[in-house]
């Protein structure tokens, strides 16, 4: 379970032992690494030059002023037109550099994610590093159980795994709840949420109705005023353009009704160079940024400083098959890239993760944990898929969730440096031990023990010998007992319960009166 | 198959075509990455602070002055008691900053790697990012076979497979071929190297007449004069120090003879924090470096201006086990502290990845992977270990090495800027296609899609049911038919069956006269 009543702290305690009797007669604490508030352990790194990232904005606004998006919601259009925008006929929208500058001058440079336990909360800027899971899986599968669509059940599992690892910042979409008719699954995905964890919420975006319940049941499960309520971000949502250059319906009203609502827009175009984007890192790029200079014009159009995050999920298709990849080298030069370009815009910005491989193999490993450092030396403030996520997005993967977080954690160790003064030199303990000789039993080693390094959670470190005579299990295998157990050992947070008796009377109003159909 | 009769380059080259007739008239050419020249994509990245890394490098001068180095062997402790070093009566030797500082400044900055193919040869110098595959390992293990002891058959695959993918850029002492007596042994490397490869290549330093006979057999077979086999390093070994503070008497030897003979010693205490080392990270560095600069200045007393490397392979222990761990959080403190040790000191330096997991799986992947990009960060020269790497270096994995090889050549990929010119922006092809639409057919896309992105080895991007359907392999594997391929159509290149031949008549007079047994 994980430590919720220690305070933030952007490192990890160390003990600061002294060699001396005190310091000795007290026994070394157990590891409590605190990963709950996260910079990047790396200054951002870059992958154009600035004239290039300068030449992909500029292209970019010509794209918006010359070429337009086609917005299909009347409202958007009329918004966009109000501030000078000129729409034609066919719903296409274009989009002054003036106006778009306006935006990116009045969005804000920070703000703070809000959630039910305050320790839980994020600084949402550049320079954070908030992990959100794999996201946005219609099915889950684990060794037990196989491969299913989502259900509630695996919904609330994800979301007690999710809580369960102080690594996993946010809470998110993980899976689709199919067992609950989609009238009424926003119902569900805010109970489970507020029920089973104590961290930043998400809601998708589909249509006003469902929205708009959405911030009035966080609400009334917090007991937020209004004002409470407007004072920080409590619920995210992503808004994905449908790549090139169109904005569907529920998006578009997303992307109005959570900045008016003061909630976070993530805009992020899902640009695959080679199919919905050019297919050099350059030319889908700036179909990337200009998508997404629109979304986020159009949040502080419906409403000026509205949080809003810049966002990018670009890759390239395998040009034999036309399938997604992730975690491959032009995935990691647009993450890259994305990071220069939001930082030219000042804005916070969300990057991802994640994996095309159907399971949880060597190469789901190397597609994560290669965006996961292509998304922090890209200063990604928010990134996503980051456990969990299979088969491009299709399948939550239990197991795989478990081997990630491992990942994770040790990403996450890198953000403590070590000191080097004369205590942790230990030139004493160097004496001390003579040649050929080992430290294990020295003071220095002693005081520190306990503490001193990161703790496994499905490494095998056993010989061969051993580990083949218990079983022989791969760490995907392994996995499986270290999910269970987490589930297993659960505990619901503080506050959870109440949270959920207070929402309970709005939800079964709501579902009486018809619950809320998405929009088309 | 490589391709070794393209002149190296620093980059990809990248088809350089513009829109119109001619470029249209000639079809796209098979993408063809150059993987031979490499230097580290990213800046080097730093872990302490300059004073700290001061601190520490001061502080490993006072235990080379103070504490001393046992030496076993009476020649080494001769040499550096000429310098100036005070030897003590239990073969301590003490030596002083100035003794090391004059090895320092002796010490070459830079030096060419020699191989049999001159477009296989490396710069060995900081800013070089040169892969060397898993070594010195007692046991191989694949899945048609199993895990069993290295022999002259696995050497050879192994060193086929090596010789088989550019970005594997170095031979070394892949497994050991235990079919072999151990006094004929270093024959059979040395042949199994110049009979399938072409690239830079490794002895062991197990006593001065089986060093010596290397240097005679690379000379032999290569046809080279003795002016010709000292310009450049044609031969490297590894030397570790017996941590802590001991160094036995085939490795002072080795030091002596391979520095006389203008080869590479590559001086890597082996570190493990909080066993052979102190449980901090500055503390194993101060013994690492320490350690390292002791065996540097054995060289520079052996013979100033000749070529060896700084080398660290410093990580932790898994302390409820006691167990090596590698990837780990404080192996990539280490490797980024010894990295700033190495710009210090301004010599070249090895790093290594590798896994202790027990077979190719997630954990294998995640060690593996986060050595790399902690060993490129650091700026190593030499990353060691980078493919087949298992259980902390006791067995060679086939399977392993093919998933390996993948992260290594899209971590490779880094290494190549796109650009964002008007052409790569592709204003015209964001024109041409319609909102909602897709890039597969523009003339932007045609013109690139053969060449535009890296195509996997072993990563599988097909949807879940067609993997299924196939039968649901986890990349390792697929990697079984990824190597058996490879061998099937292994080409000896150019040259090689020559200099075998030449190679024999050297080794059946050698194994005539009794071998060359190693030094105890």
């Amino acid at each position: 379970m994980s430590d919720t009543d220690k305070p933030p702290s952007a490192a990890t305690p160390r003990p600061k032992r002294r060699r001396g009797r005190k310091a000795h007669a007290a026994a070394p604490t157990a590891r409590q690494p605190d990963y709950r508030q996260l910079r990047h352990p790396f200054p951002q790194q870059t992958m154009f030059s600035e004239d290039e990232i300068m030449s992909i904005h500029n292209t970019a606004l010509r794209v918006l002023e010359d070429l337009g998006i086609k917005i299909l919601l009347p409202e958007a259009r009329d918004i966009f037109a109000q501030a000078g925008a000129r729409v034609d006929h066919e719903d296409m929208v274009f989009i002054g550099r003036d106006i778009v500058q306006a935006a990116l001058d009045s969005a804000p440079k920070e703000f703070r994610l809000r959630a039910p336990n305050p320790l839980r909360e994020q600084d949402y800027r550049l320079g954070s590093m908030i992990f959100m899971p794999g996201v946005g899986c219609p099915n889950v599968n684990d060794a037990e159980r196989g491969r299913r669509a989502g259900d509630c059940n695996s919904f609330t599992e994800a979301i007690k795994l999710c809580q369960s690892y102080d690594v996993m910042h946010t809470f998110g979409p993980l899976t689709e709840p199919q067992d609950s008719p989609i009238h009424l699954r926003h119902y569900e995905t805010m109970r489970i949420q507020l029920e089973y964890g104590d961290k930043p919420m998400f809601a998708y975006a589909r249509g006003r109705k469902q929205v708009q319940q959405g911030f009035d049941m966080v609400q009334e499960a917090l007991n937020l005023s209004s004002d409470d309520f407007a004072d920080g971000v409590w619920l995210t949502t992503v808004i994905n353009t449908n790549s090139p250059r169109m904005l569907d319906k529920p998006m578009a009203q997303g992307l109005i009704d959570f900045a008016r609502a003061k909630q976070m827009s993530i805009v992020t175009p899902f640009c695959l160079a080679g199919a919905m984007a050019p297919i050099t890192p350059a030319g889908a790029l700036t179909l990337q940024h200009a998508e997404a200079l629109m979304g986020i014009t159009l949040t502080q159009l419906a409403r000026a400083g509205a949080p809003v995050s810049y966002g990018g999920f670009s890759s390239n298709v395998h040009m034999k098959s036309g399938a997604p990849a992730f975690g491959t080298p032009d995935h990691l030069k647009m993450q890259l890239g994305g990071g220069q370009l939001a930082r030219l815009i000042k804005l916070p910005w969300r990057t991802a993760s994640g994996a095309a491989s159907n399971t949880a193999d060597m190469q789901a490993g190397l597609e994560t944990v290669m965006g996961l450092w292509g998304g922090s030396l890209a200063h990604g403030t928010l990134l996503v898929h980051t456990a969990g996520w299979l088969e491009g997005g299709l399948t939550f993967g239990y197991e795989k969730f478990i081997n990630d977080i491992e990942g994770l954690q040790i990403f996450a160790e890198l953000c403590t440096r070590p000191r080097a003064d004369a205590a942790e030199i230990g030139f004493d303990a160097l004496k001390d031990v003579q040649p050929g000789g080992h430290f294990f039993a020295t003071q220095h080693t002693m005081d520190r023990y306990a503490t001193a390094f990161y703790d496994p959670i499905v490494a095998d470190l056993r010989n061969f010998g051993s580990w083949r005579d218990a079983g022989a299990q791969s760490s995907a295998q392994r996995a499986t007992a270290v999910w269970k157990e987490k589930l297993a050992t659960y505990t619901q947070p503080a506050g959870c319960a109440e949270a959920a008796a207070r929402l309970q009377p709005y939800v079964a109003k709501a579902t009486a009166a018809g619950g809320a159909p998405p929009l088309d």
